[in-house]
């Protein structure tokens, strides 16, 4: 029997321990958000870090953060010549509340028709443990494993991951590797498996035009100000052209445009108007005509007001000329575009727009890279190969439209490709009744083992 | 020694008097906006009645109301062939708040500098009891007066007057008049007087953009959803021309070209570049360049975003495409813009613009007339005459750019031309330190019994 047989062979035979463990892992209520919950995480923190090392991983470590501690440990034995693997995922998870809206409390794991109910069951507890779980039965079976392996698992994903970054800047002689695997994301159904293969990138800006020193009476100065909530309305209006294109000059320049194989892939992805439309509420879909609908949401830059503010926003009516108001606008990327080079174009065109009547601050909150993996690349076609060899079909390949930064930050500074290999589905995560279905954690240990030998093969 | 004469002197001989009794009124807190005040303006319109009836009005009654009382008070000995003038005036006062900031208590007045400083001695209690005072001085020094008088006393005017309005529909024969006159503005400066003649009126709309279900997540849908902000911002772009020019098809349509005359005149009116640029703490003004700056904030109709909200109006940056956002917008009018015709037309125009990806709401929270008086009227005349006797210098004619809504009931209402004669300053009315020229209160007195006399002759 082959060593990937055997692997295999283990993990079948250790589904209920593997469970059990998972249900145990689950019942620490580890909510990074809550201050009363610190202790928590910490405890789940040293959960895990002691469940690597009964998994068989060394140099499995604790590291403290200025926040949440991050949890490392790693698998070398495959040695100089075979690939390393970087494993991110993270061990705290999201608040509870409603509490009401729970059908069995959050941290009191209960399994139903196959699902398995807890806060973090899916996200990402449940992902995260697919890994661990994974390298024991190769340990266990083979005392080895096909490929080298590090896990880096956070605790802070949930508020934003503000010690994530610099924890991998000052590690990046340990973190280094050929390539990257997070599992925190969804397929597509559960006959469907699919690989995010690009994630887009982002610049938000926020506008504020002042005028007048005080909000005005428009009795007595309307028609002589140029009102700086009008100034608003105007740079919002003048973001787009009729056809749904942003505006702004340059804006496009250095967008690299979609290969046919790559329209063809995201063609076979099942995104249909219907779903669209259920999961909006709207009737028909804006935007660039000469896209498809799941085009426009995943492989298009664009350009969003998420919020307007400025003046009377109270019952009734006040009839003043605001002294100031603002936007928060914000920039989906793809590759090439260069976030802080986007910020610049924005802040020029705006400028000009507004004309001089009022005074403007363009701030730049946050820029963020986009990422992409090539299709035709060994840790996509050994992924792809993965899924199909488990689940019996071949993967689907999309892009999302939102932005996971620890993927762009393994590209960029530890100069990584990402494989974005998920299990879950749409499990309620961040909502009451958080589910995962358990034959995708079994399903997601055998991908993942399947995943090594591919890589190792093609490498 | 002539009637108008005798009258005169007998005001100048109870100036001590007069101001006595004003002190007298100003100590009464009557704030209409506070219920602890309830009882204060209550006894206000007592002492108001008590007051007129000492200074020979009759048919003086104190009217309840759904809320404060209506004091009315008359003297119709002129007869039937004499003109008949409705005074309107408002007892009850703004809050003191922020109380810190008065330099004498705001109900215990004090004299300085020639200005008595208490809540209300400008707005409006001083410039209504030049009223009363001046119908005592004449009915004393001569046991009558030259024309009818209707004096009509509210105490709701700090809260909108919202039972004025039905009063005068309930009492339209009790109130029935050839002109009325009001005392609750300003002149220029202490040598300048003025009369306005003008008055604009008001449309207030809302329009509220409402798209997906609920707040989208902006990586996930951007590039597919017709934004509510930026459909509101697409409107508020698209409601003036590059010109300054209100775009709403239709809007000037009904517009009274300013003849020469008044543009002669208002051209005389002292408002400068320089007033304007301290008022509103701007460099430079906005808006239609074919006129005037005063003809733009008085004479002219306008469209002003008096607030803008939507989405996420927090610090920093929340990625999300708002399921909802609004706006605020109010257009002054001029002769013979009609308001409900205005808010047609803006809806039918903000329909237009919008398309038809979101659902728009329109919401007409407000319309208010205009008003006018011919300034070749026997009452514009008789007060300008009025004016020059006392303060030796003819007053300059000018429009103001808000509304007063009573003064466009009593000219819908009771067909009654309305002169707006006022003897405040930039009075502190609103603010700490509320005060009005003693000499002001004096002067008033004189030239009501001047317009009197110079009415009836007129007439």
């Amino acid at each position: 029997m082959s060593e990937l047989e055997r692997s295999l062979d283990y993990a079948r035979d250790h589904q209920q321990q593997h469970l059990n463990e998972l249900i145990e892992f689950l019942r620490i209520p580890s909510v990074s958000t809550l201050p009363e919950h610190r202790a928590d995480v910490q405890r789940a923190a040293e959960w895990l870090a002691e469940n690597m090392r009964r998994a068989g991983l060394s140099a499995v470590e604790v590291f403290p953060t200025a926040g949440h501690p991050v949890v490392y440990g790693e698998w070398m034995g495959a040695g100089p010549d075979a690939p390393t693997v970087l494993v991110y995922g993270h061990y705290d998870v999201q608040p509870v509340d409603p509490i009401d809206l729970w059908d069995s409390p959050p941290f009191e794991p209960e399994i139903r028709d196959g699902e398995l109910y807890a806060r973090g069951a899916s996200d990402d507890k449940g992902q995260l443990f697919v890994h661990v779980k994974a390298a024991e039965a190769m340990l266990n079976a083979t005392g080895g494993l096909p490929v080298n392996v590090k896990m880096l698992f956070e605790g802070e994903e949930e508020i934003g991951s503000p010690h994530l970054e610099p924890f991998v800047l000052e590690h990046k002689d340990l973190l280094a590797a050929d390539s990257a695997l997070v599992s925190d994301s969804r397929i597509l159904d559960s006959d469907t498996p699919c690989i995010l293969y690009g994630l887009r990138g982002l610049t938000y800006m926020e506008v504020i035009a002042r005028g007048p020193a005080r909000d005005l009476h428009s009795g007595t100065y309307g028609g002589s100000v140029h009102n700086p909530a009008q100034v608003i309305g105007e740079i919002i209006a003048a973001l787009h052209d009729e056809n749904g294109r942003v505006a702004i000059p340059g804006f496009y320049d250095d967008v690299r445009p979609l290969t046919d194989e790559e329209r063809e892939q995201l063609a076979r992805v099942p995104y249909s108007l219907e779903q669209w439309q259920e999961e909006t509420g709207l009737d028909k879909p804006w935007g660039e005509p000469e896209y498809t609908l799941l085009e426009r949401v995943s492989a298009r830059p664009t350009c969003d007001v998420n919020g307007i503010y400025g003046g009377f926003q109270g019952q009734g009516g006040k009839t003043i000329i605001p002294a100031m108001a603002g936007a928060k606008i914000s920039m989906r990327l793809v590759p090439d575009q260069d976030p802080n080079r986007i910020a610049e174009l924005f802040e020029d065109y705006v400028r000009s727009v507004a004309g001089d009547h009022v005074e403007l601050e363009v701030i730049n909150h946050n820029n963020g890279w986009w990422a992409i993996t090539d299709l035709d690349s060994a840790e996509i076609q050994a992924a792809a190969a993965a899924y199909e060899a488990t689940w019996g079909k071949r993967p689907v390949f999309t892009r999302e439209g939102g932005s996971i930064p620890i993927v762009a930050t393994f590209q960029r500074e530890l100069g990584t490709p990402v494989v974005l290999m998920g299990f879950g589905l749409d499990d309620n995560i961040h909502s009451p009744n958080e589910h995962f279905r358990i034959k995708h954690f079994y399903r997601g240990i055998e991908t993942v083992i399947h995943y090594y030998h591919r890589l190792a093969a093609r490498s």
